[in-house]
């Protein structure tokens, strides 16, 4: 299984955008230059965003996307469902029920224990996404990256940046 | 993203066959009865654990399937990996070299620390499913099914039971 590849650049286009918290940021155009990525790709991307309460604006020429909610309320699993959807990796067809042996549905109110083993390591996958927040996860970008490329960003940033009025 | 059903289908084969090691198993024909599933479609989720080497035999209309290790020595994860690949779920595309502000490669050598997140997370659900063993789960089959389901499911299959020689 493989993840839906927008979710790396959903994640990427939100980091861009937390030092612009809680009221600038970025045009699509910008955001699409920045990653070098194709304009309507990057929209696909941001509208996701915007439909699942990550991100808002976007609309019109003049406009443009800023995080929703504070950083640090932000999390590398909000933006997975987002991108990916919420639907378990994992699903049960109860199987358990099938052939001259199998159960009766009244006898499977408890999950399958095959299925149950399954959705606990995703539950596990889960909460460790959900540890990463936006503010954290710049953070660490920020620090890995030092201090000269995180100036020449913000060189190449500040004059794009935009605001409300 | 969705793992491939027939991760659901190797593991209640391979949680039939446990019982029944190390010196016996059941055909092919008879996997597919116990879980009524077309036998094609069994012989490709049997020939896929094959090949990795979590069962063996099954060739020919006198063969059949056993586990190729002791149930103790196979997981949920082996299964998984089995037959849904072991490619990472999240592929970093080196998003951070692109566009005007994009590092060079010589200073990527650390992962990407968003990369490095869901690569992380990916470790996690790995570990868990790592942590059942079919000789687990298969106690934890019995104790949900309860005795009488146990022996009615040992009937039908005591008859089928094949060994070698």
């Amino acid at each position: 299984m493989r993840i839906n590849k927008g979710v790396e650049w959903a994640a990427h286009a939100c980091a861009v955008l937390v030092p612009l918290w809680p009221d600038r940021g970025l045009s699509l155009a910008a955001l699409a230059e920045f990653h070098d990525v194709p304009e309507p790709y990057m929209a696909k991307q941001m509208q996701t965003l915007s439909r699942a309460g990550l991100v808002e604006g976007g609309r019109g020429r003049s406009g443009f996307y800023k995080l929703a909610r504070p950083p640090a309320e932000i999390t590398l699993l909000d933006i997975l469902l987002a991108v990916d959807g919420d639907e378990p990796m994992f699903r049960c067809t109860e199987i358990r029920q099938q052939g001259p042996c199998g159960s009766k549905p009244r006898d499977c109110k408890l999950p399958c224990n095959i299925a149950a083993g399954y959705a606990r390591a995703e539950q596990a996958y889960r909460d460790s996404l959900a540890e990463i927040d936006l503010a954290t996860l710049s953070r660490s970008v920020a620090a890995q990256l030092g201090m000269e490329k995180v100036i020449q960003a913000g060189q190449w940033i500040g004059p794009r940046v935009r605001s409300r009025g």
